[in-house]
C-alpha cells in the first residue's frame, strides 16, 4: 500500500544512504509488525543507527500509517469468506479438513500478527484455542476463560464452540472425521507431543493426520503481516551477571552429559537468556523471535532475521555464534544426519517438522526438557540483585499508584481504564520502565472476578463504595521483570469480603513463610496457600505460582506452584508468584500477588538443607480489608514485619502525600 | 519328618474318618507352614470340622511339632553353603546369574516361608530387599531402613550390601554383568513392570534377562516348606454391607468399560475383598493367598488349594464362583487366549510369567489398575460401622494400657516387651481380637527412634524417666482394622522433646481438619503435615498416610498421603492414616497416628463438592509432652474437642482406675 514517503527518502539520501525502495519498504513492514513498547522508537537503529530527530519523526509517522494495516485482524467475528477460502484451498490440495491451532512455531504466550491464524480465520482473540475446519462443519475449542467471549467474537454457526478439557479435540476428530479422510495440519505449529495425540483420534476415525507443505490459510490470506523486526540488542553483563560464552559453555555441558551433540533450542526466551540478547517482536516480552542450535562445544547457530541484528550486536555475539537466514534451519538440521549426531529436542515445544526433518536425515533424537529452561529459572546473585532493584523501583511506583487511588476513589468516579493509565504513568515515571510486562488487569467489582479481564470502553466499570477493586500489573525493566496484584477496599468492605480477603491473605502469608526441604517442588506446597480457603468451602481456579524472567517472559517454567503435579524442584535462585485468590462471580474478585524468590534458609540444628522465599514485591496489602481476628499471631507477625519493611524501603523514594499515606498503610495491626 | 501321630489317626478313626496319612501330613504341613494368629486352632477345620476338643489338642500338638521345622529359616547369616548350591545348579542351568527378590508371586507385604528364598538364601529377615547372584560375585540391595541390619544378619563378603534408590540394582547389572551372559530370574516374581528395568540394565551391559522354568533355589532347598494352608472362611454381610454377586457385578461393569473380557487378579486381598472370604496364610492379614479371574459377567475362577477351602465356604462362594487348583491357572490363560479374550493385567504387580503366557496364547491385554483396588479402599457405610465400633474397643483397650503404663512406667523398670505384652493383652480382653494387624513397635527413648523398630531381648530398653516411649499398634477384628501410634513421656520430657512433639501434633491437627475440593489427592495434603516441623527445619522420613483395609491388609493402596505425587484423589468412604512423626537418631522418636475417613463436608455457601476428615481412633494425645504456647487456638479447639470425644466414648467401657485417669489425660487446655 504505502510505498516509501519521500521526505524518508530524501533524509537517507542527505545522509549518503540509498536504499532499494521495496527492501525499505518490507523492512519496515517488518518494524510496523512488531509492537511498540513503551521505550521509544529504538527501531530505527535497524534503518539508521546514528538517525538524527528529523529523520525519526519521518520513520516514526511511516511506521504509524504500516501499522495500521493489521492484516484484516482484529474484525470480529471474522467475515464468512476467510473460511469458504479456506475450504477452497483445502479441496485443491485434496484435503477433507485442517487444523488451525492458536500457537505458533514456538509455542509461546504471544503470537506475532502473521501467525494469528485462528483470530483471521475465526475473530477469536484469547489466548489459546484452536479450530479444525472440516468440509461441512467447523470447531472451536477454547479454555474456560474464554466460553463467553467465544460466542461474541466467532460465528459460532460457523464455528461450532467447544470446551477444553472437557470436550476435548481428539474426541471431536475422532467423532467427526470422515472415514478415509485426511486432516491436515501445519508441522510447524505441531509439537511432537500434540501430534502423537492428534493423529491417534485422527486413525481412531479411520483417517489420516496429514502434514501440509505450505499452510493453506497463508495461501488465501492475501495480506498477511510479515514477520516482525524488532532490533535485537546486547543485555548487558551487569544485568545477566554471566557473559554468554560462560552460559554456552555450561548448558552444552549438560547436553553432552544427556548423550546429545547439538540442541534444538525453539523457545526464544531461552535463546536470548543463552545469547544475553534482548529483543522486541511480541508484546511485553523483551525476545526476539528465532530458532538455535547449541553445539556441544558452546557453539551456536542462529536463525534469524540478519536485518533485525545490527552490527553492534553482531560483534557482541562474538564468533563463536553463527547468524543464519530463518529459511536455512532445515538444511542445517540436514547436515546434523549426514554427520550422524544426537540432537536433544523438547518434545512438548519442538515442532512436529523439526523432529521429522532430523529422523528423515538420519539423527537420532534425544528427547529431553529443553536445557537452557532449568538454569534460566535458577537467577544468579547479580540478576537477583536488579531484580531487587526492580522491585524496589516498582513498588514505589506501585504505591504512589496506590496512594493517589485512595484519594481519587473517594469520589467515586473513578473508573478502570483511567486507573490502569494511572499507574502506567506512575510506572513510566521511573524513567526506568521498557514496558509493560502484560496487559494490566484493572477490575472493579465484579469485573475483579473475570480472572484475565481487561478493561475495555464497553466493559468498565466505576469503583464504587463498598466494593472491591482488583489491578494486576506488572513492568519491564532491563534490571527485572515485576507482577504484582493488589486488591482495595473502595470505602468500606463487607464483613464477607473482609473474611474472604483475609482467608486470601492467610494463604499467601503460609506459603510466603515457609521453609521446606530439598527436593520439594511447588505441587506440595500448592495447599498451604489454599488451606484457609478450603475451610470456608472456598477454592480458586488458578495456579497458586509462575516463574517469572529475569528482563524476560513473565510466565516461564519449569518451576511452579499448583494442583498439578510437578516433578521440577523449587531451586535456590528460583523466582516464583505467590499469588492466592478468591473469585465470586458478578461480585467481586480477590487476588493478593508477591513475587518470592527461593533461598538457602539458615537454620540452626536443621535435619538437612533447607531452602525459604524471600518476598521481593514491595508495596502495602490494605488493611481495611483484614479481618485481624482470623490471623494467627505468626501471621500478623508476618505482615506487621512485611508492612515494616515496604515503609523503610519505599518511604524515602516517595513524594510526601504518598508516604504520609504509606505510614497509615503500612502500621502494625 | 514327623509323620502323623498314632492318637490322632486314632482319634479320626473313631469319628469314622480315614484319611491316607501321607495326605493328612501333607495337609498338617500346610497347617504349620500358615501363622498361628490369636484366635485359636480354627485350622481343625481344615482336618474335621466337628473336632471334639480331645482331636484338637492332639492335632495342636502335631501342629506345634510341624511348626518347629521352619525349613532352614531365620538362621544368619545363611550358611555359605546354599549360596555355593545355587551357584552350582545356575552352572548346571547354563545361566550366569540369578536374580533373587524377596517378594512372592503376589507382592505383598508379608511372604509365606516357602517364598522366603531371599533369607533363606542370604540370612536378611528384612520386608523389602533383593539379592543378585553372578558366578563370582553376589550383591543385596536394601532401603535405607535395612542398612544397619543387613549386616548384622547377612555374610557381607559373600554379599556386598547397597543401599537403594541410591544404589539400584540395576546400574549393578549394567556394571557387573559380563558382556554375553545370562541373567536369571523366576518370571513369578518379576512383575512386568519390573522386568522392563531389569531387562534394560542386562541388555545395557550385553547380556540378556532369562525367564527360568522351575527357580533354581527351590532346586536346592530341600526342607522348602509346603504353601500356607489357612482355612478360608465366609465373612459376613453383617461386616461388608455387600454380598460378593454385588459386588462381582459392580467390578465386572467397570473391566467391560475399561474394554477387557476378563481381569487377572494377583492381590490376594482384592480376591477376598470381591468374594467376601477371609483366610489366614501370612502374618498379621486376613486373607488366603491364590489368584482369580474376573469374567466380565461377574463369573470367578478362583485358583486355590482347595484343601483350605471348607465346604462351608464352597457353599458360601456360590455357582459362580469356580473354584480350581492353582496349577490350573496356565492353562486357563490359554483358553482365553484360544478365546480371543482381552485381559485387563495391573502391570505394576502382575507377574511377568502371566503377561507372556497371555500374550503366547494370543491374548490382548488391557494394562491398568486392579480394578478392585479402588472401590475396595471406598468403605460402605456397614463398613464403617464396623470400623468405627472396632476403634471404640480398640481405644478402650489402647486407654487402658495407657493407663496402666502412667502407673507402671513410675517404677522406672518396665521394659518394652513387658510394654508390648500389656497392650496386646489388654486387646485380647475385648474378646474380640483375632490378631494384631501388625508387629507391635514398642520403642523407648533411642528405640523410638528407629522407625520400623522390633523389640528383641537384646534390644530392649527401660522406659527411662525423662524419656520418650513410642508404641505403634494395632488389631484385627472382624469389624475393622485398626493403626494406633502413642508417644508418650516418661516422667518429664525436655523443652526440645515437647517443642518436636507439639509441632508433630500441629502437624496431625492440620491435617485432621482440612477440608478439600473433590479432586484433591493425599501427596497435595502432605505438606499441611510437614510444615511446622519444616519450619523449625525438621522432616520424617516416611509418608504421612496410608490406607488400611477393613478386617484386611493394614497398609492398602491406591491412597496414600506423601511427598510421591499421586493421581489418585481421596473419596469419601477412604480410610487414611494420619502419622507425622519426628525422629532423632540416637535420642527418641515421635510419632502422632490417627486413622481417618474421608467423607463428604456440608459447608453452607461451599463453591463447589468438598471433603473432610473423620477422626476414628480413639485414645488419649499426652498433654504432658504439648508445649501450650505453640497451639494455635483453632489447633487448641481441636485437640480439646478430640479428648472430650474419646473421654465420651471411652470412659463407659472401660474400669475405674482407668476412667480416673481418662478424665484427667483428656482434660481440656
Amino acid at each position: 500500500m504505502s510505498s516509501a514517503p519521500d521526505d524518508v527518502l530524501q533524509l537517507l539520501r542527505q545522509r549518503g544512504r540509498a536504499p532499494e525502495p521495496a527492501d525499505l519498504e518490507a523492512l519496515m513492514r517488518g518494524v510496523a509488525a512488531a509492537p511498540e513498547g513503551l521505550a521509544g522508537p529504538e527501531w530505527v537503529e535497524l534503518i539508521d543507527p546514528e538517525a538524527g530527530a528529523e529523520l525519526t519523526r519521518a520513520l516514526a509517522a511511516w511506521r504509524a500509517e504500516l501499522a495500521g494495516d493489521d492484516g484484516g485482524l482484529h474484525v470480529s467475528p471474522a467475515p464468512p469468506e476467510r473460511l469458504a477460502a479456506l475450504r477452497a484451498e483445502l479441496k485443491r490440495r485434496g484435503l477433507d479438513g485442517f487444523v488451525v491451532p492458536r500457537a505458533d512455531e514456538h509455542q509461546g504466550e504471544y503470537v506475532p500478527p502473521r501467525a494469528q491464524r485462528l483470530a483471521w480465520l475465526t475473530g477469536f482473540a484469547g489466548s489459546a484455542g484452536l479450530a479444525i475446519v472440516l468440509a461441512d462443519r467447523a470447531a472451536i475449542f477454547v479454555d474456560g476463560r474464554y466460553t463467553l467471549a467465544v460466542r461474541g467474537q466467532v460465528d459460532t454457526e460457523a464455528f461450532t464452540p467447544y470446551q477444553i478439557p472437557e470436550q476435548p479435540p481428539e474426541a471431536w476428530i475422532a467423532e467427526h472425521l470422515p472415514k478415509g479422510s485426511k486432516l491436515g495440519f501445519d508441522p510447524w505449529l505441531q509439537t511432537v507431543d500434540g501430534y502423537e495425540r492428534f493423529a491417534r483420534a485422527a486413525a481412531r476415525a479411520g483417517g489420516s493426520f496429514v502434514p501440509v507443505e505450505q499452510n493453506p490459510i497463508d495461501a488465501v490470506w492475501h495480506d498477511r503481516p510479515p514477520a516482525p523486526l524488532a532490533p535485537v540488542v546486547p543485555h548487558a553483563e551487569e544485568f545477566t551477571g554471566e557473559n554468554s560464552a560462560a552460559r554456552r559453555k555450561r548448558i552444552a555441558e549438560t547436553v553432552a552429559a544427556r548423550g546429545a551433540d547439538v540442541a534444538l533450542l525453539t523457545a526464544p526466551d531461552s535463546i536470548a537468556w543463552l545469547l544475553n540478547v534482548r529483543g522486541g517482536d511480541v508484546p511485553r516480552t523483551p525476545f526476539p523471535l528465532g530458532f538455535a542450535l547449541l553445539h556441544s562445544d558452546g557453539h551456536v547457530d542462529l536463525f534469524m532475521d540478519r536485518r533485525k541484528v545490527p552490527a553492534r550486536t553482531i560483534a557482541w555475539l562474538g564468533n563463536s555464534v553463527t547468524l543464519a537466514p530463518p529459511e536455512e534451519l532445515g538444511p542445517a538440521l540436514d547436515t546434523l544426519g549426514r554427520m550422524g549426531k544426537r540432537v536433544l529436542i523438547e518434545t512438548a515445544t519442538a515442532p512436529w517438522w523439526a523432529a521429522t526433518r532430523l529422523q528423515a536425515a538420519g539423527v537420532s533424537l534425544v528427547r529431553d526438557a529443553d536445557p537452557v529452561a532449568l538454569p534460566k529459572a535458577c537467577k544468579n546473585e547479580v540478576e537477583l540483585d536488579g531484580i531487587r532493584a526492580a522491585h524496589r523501583r516498582d513498588g514505589a511506583a506501585v504505591s504512589r499508584f496506590l496512594a493517589w487511588l485512595a484519594r481519587e476513589s473517594k469520589s467515586g468516579t473513578l473508573r478502570e481504564i483511567e486507573a490502569s493509565n494511572r499507574l502506567q504513568k506512575m510506572r513510566q515515571e521511573t524513567g526506568k520502565l521498557r514496558d509493560l510486562s502484560f496487559d494490566t488487569i484493572s477490575g472493579a467489582g465484579p469485573n475483579g472476578a473475570i480472572v484475565h479481564y481487561h478493561a475495555s470502553k464497553a466493559t468498565e466499570r466505576t469503583l464504587e463504595p463498598g466494593s472491591l477493586y482488583l489491578v494486576d500489573s506488572g513492568g519491564q525493566y532491563r534490571d527485572g521483570t515485576t507482577d504484582i496484584t493488589r486488591t482495595v477496599g473502595i470505602g468500606a468492605p463487607s464483613a464477607e469480603m473482609r473474611d474472604r480477603f483475609t482467608r486470601v491473605l492467610k494463604g499467601h502469608i503460609a506459603l510466603a513463610m515457609a521453609r521446606f526441604p530439598v527436593g520439594t517442588t511447588g505441587s506440595q506446597l500448592d495447599s498451604l496457600a489454599r488451606y484457609a480457603l478450603w475451610q470456608a468451602g472456598l477454592d480458586y481456579d488458578h495456579g497458586t505460582g509462575h516463574g517469572v524472567g529475569a528482563y524476560l517472559a513473565v510466565h516461564e517454567g519449569p518451576q511452579r506452584i499448583s494442583k498439578v503435579a510437578s516433578t521440577v524442584a523449587l531451586q535456590s535462585g528460583m523466582i516464583v508468584s505467590n499469588e492466592p485468590g478468591y473469585y465470586k462471580a458478578g461480585a467481586y474478585g480477590i487476588r493478593i500477588e508477591n513475587l518470592l524468590v527461593v533461598r538457602e534458609a539458615r537454620i540452626e540444628g536443621a535435619d538437612r538443607r533447607y531452602l525459604e522465599f524471600e518476598t521481593l514485591t514491595l508495596a502495602p496489602i490494605d488493611l481495611n480489608c483484614i479481618e485481624p481476628p482470623l490471623l494467627t499471631d505468626p501471621e500478623r507477625g508476618w505482615l506487621n514485619a512485611y508492612h515494616r519493611r515496604v515503609h523503610d524501603t519505599i518511604a524515602p523514594q516517595v513524594d510526601e502525600a504518598t508516604r504520609a499515606w504509606l505510614g497509615e498503610a503500612t502500621r502494625a495491626i
